[in-house]
């Protein structure tokens, strides 16, 4: 059974071809762990062999790093608020893509989140760099500060925000407990407004 | 050097002297992760052999456990709230004391944080009872909603509001970046009665 297309490899370089395996790698991780991942199985839906793989990736932890990586930068692409609108609406439209994400992603994106937080510092650093990637955007988006000021303890509460964001939402997956989605959506986005009163303008 | 002061060991029972090893455990804890707690060291410490404390806790990994369960157990009693107050001057009591709790045991708590979200269940069941019995809490001391209302949507809010409490204390003790204990503490206690308003009375 494979879901893959193999595409006609004398049409793309080495970078498209794998390129195109990393998109595989990660529709694959939507539904399983990073661990779950396997060099096999991208082969196999992949439809070419390991010894192709390995040649692209090198070796399975390198190859892990990379669709991980390539789930970062899709995460941080497709939660990009618009570029017109209030604050508030534009970080609605954020959360709702970040929550649509952990909605469709939710095993390898969960399987992200622990193994960031375990020993491996690889993934630790992709998973740092994403979320920092996350929240500083929030400043460079609100550049006048309507939404939070520019300040170290609004930049130490925000990735506060990120997390208690990203364990709501990951719990709410499990557990919506009579939870509508419209609600959770209200809750998250409402909180950063909520808690951006509680500083100073200037400190 | 021992800075473990071995106690007559007749005068205790096995259940007394396997408490009291766990004490030690716990203090040596603060200063390092819980890998880093070996066997060799408590029984340095203790003044005792290493079959000694095999006999106690059977395997390391037991005695990791026991010690890590020790911890999360002080936690929770040493962020108790007082009995009387008002429920934001408790909270405030609370919060001041996890505060503290993690400046003064830094490595062992954030080697829980990591054990916690890696692939060990035991850790990170300890860790889990640990949060829900900390954010449980809150409900159980507040029984007519002054703080918060008892609704599922809040029993979600608050699991986020810990991990968000976790994130900006573990960040702030690395990183405080001019901003002083009692900023931190006014951020952290006001984020609560903040995100409370955000909720719905009844749901």
């Amino acid at each position: 059974m494979s879901t893959g297309t193999p595409a006609p490899r004398t049409r793309l370089s080495p970078e498209q071809r794998r390129s195109q395996l990393l998109d595989l790698g990660v529709r694959l991780l939507a539904t399983r762990s990073v661990d779950e991942l396997s060099i096999d199985l991208l082969a196999e839906e992949a439809g070419i062999s390991r010894g192709l793989l390995y040649h692209y990736f090198g070796n399975k932890q390198a190859f892990h790093e990379a669709v991980v990586r390539r789930a970062a930068d899709d995460l941080i692409s497709q939660t990009a608020p618009p570029v017109e609108g209030d604050p508030v609406h534009r970080l609605l439209v954020s959360v709702t893509a970040y929550v649509d994400y952990v909605d469709a992603n939710y095993e390898g994106y969960l399987s992200l989140v622990r193994g960031a937080a375990s020993g491996n510092e690889t993934m630790r650093a992709i998973y740092d760099d994403a979320r920092r990637a996350l929240t500083d955007r929030i400043f460079d988006e609100d550049p006048h500060g309507n939404l939070v000021p520019d300040t170290p303890a609004a930049r130490l509460l925000l990735r506060g925000w990120a997390s208690m964001v990203e364990e709501v939402v990951l719990r709410w997956k499990v557990t919506p407990d009579g939870i509508t989605r419209d609600q959770l959506l209200e809750l998250v986005a409402g909180s950063l407004p909520a808690l951006a009163g509680l500083l100073p303008e200037e400190q």
